[in-house]
């Protein structure tokens, strides 16, 4: 295989996901984004289905774009219907893309019981809608739906619909399994049989069901299929589609397959966070190649084995995607990922001084009580400067008392005051919140903001409760994480406690003094 | 294939997942899921490695399992140690299970470059922890780590490795992807060519690095492989493990191979949102089988489609597994779903009543305030009861004051004085606790039970807290789940509020309302 063509589908299968929804100009970025990456086709929309996105294509003709062509999707025409007066054929005219491509139906028991016609029309509408395409100068993908289950059922019926579209002219057929139920070896098996009779390119659509759609993609790319569609974070109808941030790299670097330029690959990760951050979701931890736990080692034999040697426990270097090695701190991990740890801190530190015993010694018995640093290495930081003795502290808690009032009739009102000492100053001050912890997180910042106004770049941007061992109900101990952006970076610290408020005033503090040091 | 054997190990390689740490309850609760699921292997931890995994172990012994065997997890003896001098053989001894798992090298680089040791010692190993493990009675399970790139790099040297264990009597011999590199067509390759060899019964491990760890397992299931290892919800070690939840129905509902027993499956949906809510994250949505969206129709000519016969767009009835169809643009599941769970209670409610409009109405606007009656059928009980006007309240809150003190030098004291009117009285009483929470939980019920002497039953066993969109940090709304044992059964209730104890105070309320009700 000499190479791979990519067709994303983000903004058009992609936004049939639940709880997707793109605006216009969400669909431009991205449009931008999945060019400059070397994306070749990138499918974003269906210009007959509302005026939003027509109003996209309109819009996207002033793009200028580099690798990438922008495709139009819809439907053949209507049955009984010519072309020519099909509303939805003539809306593909009108986006004005080069490319377009149309589905048509494939499976016998689909125009039986769904379309309700016979073969002969169905044949009729996916030639004629090709046809007429092509005449008006268009590239024309046609997206073959259901082929997979239409072929295990009735195979001749299948191949026909295809040959019609090949007939029309389509200048790439998508075989497209569409339920997403098809296993690997019928996926291979289907490929391999269509190629031995088909002329046109042949591109797959698999969706993700059975957990299964990326294998199946790159099966059918080792039997010959040169078009590979799916959405780059694997978002899609029901259980997504076939994911492309992870077929990229499988191809190009572990087959050798090009499909986007080379320079291209560094820029996978740092793509894959925008476009989650426009699809407005959290992209998964465990995401492959590009997710933050892809080249997380957590166990500590594996992260021992890495410090030797990447290859041990690591597919493929993770600078390749432009993603990051990482040793989450844990009860799991051993000796050498703290000590790795405390060396980004403090570069000569050696494994069998007083202080690295102290500091492992110190985080095994803050875990035995439920503390986690692993998400936590602004804690974790804190702790090392602590034991390592090279660290003053900024301000000291002498106490708090916070007041929760809560009746039907007035609503809640919690208030806090705060007392503490600052550069042998004593200041105490008092705020209101939502809750007892809002409030006392604003009365700490009004009473530390005098002191360091730096600290008002300070803003948290995560807070996150974990009840430990619920079974003690609400006497159990909780662990929160707070996570501080200070404008440019973010960071996170941990607290536990039995009481949700000291636990969530020890995040706190952390939270104020990480980011002083960083200022000094 | 007559049957496949399912091996778990949500709790050992599960929680090397990043963000992932169980409690020893957690885990206990956990093994009795699988093992009311029909799970026959469950991996638990290694014993080794940690005081708190061998309490656990130690705890585990007074389980009384129906289908499933613990099994303990640890590595084979040291290079130069003999195993009834292993420390790690011994605790997996001492940890009392009837099976262990211990996996050993069969990569030459491994051997070389991590062990660093020869090839007869790593032979020596295997074949004498194997033996050691059997002279004391165990089952055993030999976990062939990174078997398929040490096969693709050294083939005899794997096999060498592989024999060593079956020579040491191991009952299971498993090969591992342990970097979840490998590729369908291989992994299939290597199963079937290392089939032709072994007698021992073959097990598959793979991780999903590539995003094909369910579509290796299946082929090697489809070559002959008898047992799969993954993990329920597919965390694990960087990018996860295969993932059960998928794997079961695919084998059982769509191959035909028996995993659990056939009238288990229909719990697969509800047993994966308690294994998340364990784990303390969000089961993704689009998880094939048991996500959310699984069953869901977005695009409106697929729900068209879905609605005239089922089969057009999905590729198993959702029943099957336990889910439901969802058709979230139309709005249409909600109301048959919602309405059936009301006639459970009100078995003549009828769909067009007014009362039944009005607890859709008051579930959506709860529901966009974020709450959710998934899991909390108790609070949901009483808010079908409140609309249907069959609900006298018990109690009714006048009003709390809660007051936390703290400083370094005395720790925290929360103290907490709830007035509440019962059967006309109005009675204030105070507590103290561990934090606001637990002295408001205290406080409500010293002043309850004086009116219903029943309520000193109600034990509330499980209590958790969701921080709901954390991007407001300290003032984000949080969600409350309370579990209360009244001694014979459990029941969940919630509470939403962006105060953590106003929140809490609306599930500890329905707390005890619902055990009343049941009560009278």
């Amino acid at each position: 295989m000499e190479q791979v063509t990519i067709f994303d589908s983000t903004l058009r299968d992609g936004a049939q996901g639940s709880d997707i929804a793109f605006s216009v100009e969400d669909k431009l970025t991205t449009v931008r984004l999945l060019d400059q990456l070397g994306v070749q086709y990138i499918e974003a929309g269906n210009p007959g289905s509302n005026p939003k996105e027509l109003e996209f294509f309109h819009r996207a003709r002033s793009l200028s774009l580099t690798h990438g062509k922008l495709v139009a999707f819809g439907s053949t025409c209507r049955k009984g219907v010519k072309p020519e007066e099909d509303e939805n054929l003539l809306s593909l005219l009108e986006a004005g893309t080069s490319c377009c491509a149309v589905f048509g139906k494939c499976w016998k028991f689909h125009v039986d019981a769904v379309l309700e016609t016979t073969e002969e029309e169905n044949l009729r509408m996916i030639r004629e809608s090709c046809r007429f395409l092509k005449d008006h100068g268009k590239e024309v993908v046609f997206d073959a739906e259901h082929f997979f289950d239409g072929y295990l059922e009735n195979k001749e019926f299948a191949k026909r619909a295809v040959e019609a579209a090949a007939e029309g002219g389509a200048d790439w057929i998508c075989l497209c399994d569409t339920n997403g139920g098809v296993f690997p070896k019928d996926a291979a098996r289907i490929v391999r049989e269509v190629l031995s009779w088909i002329k046109t390119p042949l591109g797959v659509h698999f969706h993700n069901d059975c957990g299964m759609a990326q294998a199946n993609s790159l099966l059918a790319v080792q039997e010959g299929a040169s078009q590979v569609q799916g959405t780059f974070l694997g978002i899609g109808e029901r259980c997504g589609n076939a994911n492309l941030s992870t077929i990229i790299p499988v191809l190009q670097l572990k087959l050798g397959i090009p499909c986007i330029p080379q320079g291209s690959l560094g820029n996978l990760t740092h793509c894959a966070k925008e476009l989650a951050a426009i699809a407005n979701f959290d992209l998964p931890e465990t995401l492959p190649f590009v997710g933050e736990s892809a080249f997380s080692h957590k166990a500590g034999m594996h992260a021992d084995g890495v410090l030797k040697t990447p290859r041990s426990f690591e597919q493929i270097d993770p600078f390749l995607v432009g993603n990051t090695r990482r040793f989450p701190a844990s009860e799991i991990s051993g000796r050498a990922v703290v000590l790795s740890k405390i060396r980004e801190i403090f570069p000569s530190a050696r494994v069998d001084s007083r202080e690295v015993k102290a500091v492992l010694q110190e985080m095994k018995e803050l875990e035995s009580k439920g503390y986690q640093f692993e998400g936590a290495d602004a804690s974790f930081e804190l702790l090392v400067r602590k034991r390592l003795s090279v660290f003053t502290p900024f301000f000291e808690l002498i106490y708090y008392h916070i007041y929760t009032d809560f009746s039907p009739s007035d609503q809640s009102l919690a208030s806090a005051t705060v007392k503490v000492r600052v550069k042998g100053e004593m200041q105490l001050m008092a705020a209101e919140g939502n809750g007892p912890v809002n409030a006392l997180d604003k009365a700490l910042r009004k009473a530390l903001e005098i002191f360091y106004p730096v600290l008002s770049k300070a803003k948290l941007t995560d807070y996150k409760v974990r009840v430990l061992d619920g079974k003690n109900a609400t006497g159990s101990a909780v662990r929160v994480l707070i996570t501080t952006s200070d404008g440019e970076k973010s960071y996170t610290t941990v607290g536990v406690s039995n009481d949700v408020v000291a636990a969530s005033w020890k995040a706190l503090e952390d939270s104020m003094e990480y980011l002083l040091i960083n200022q000094k």
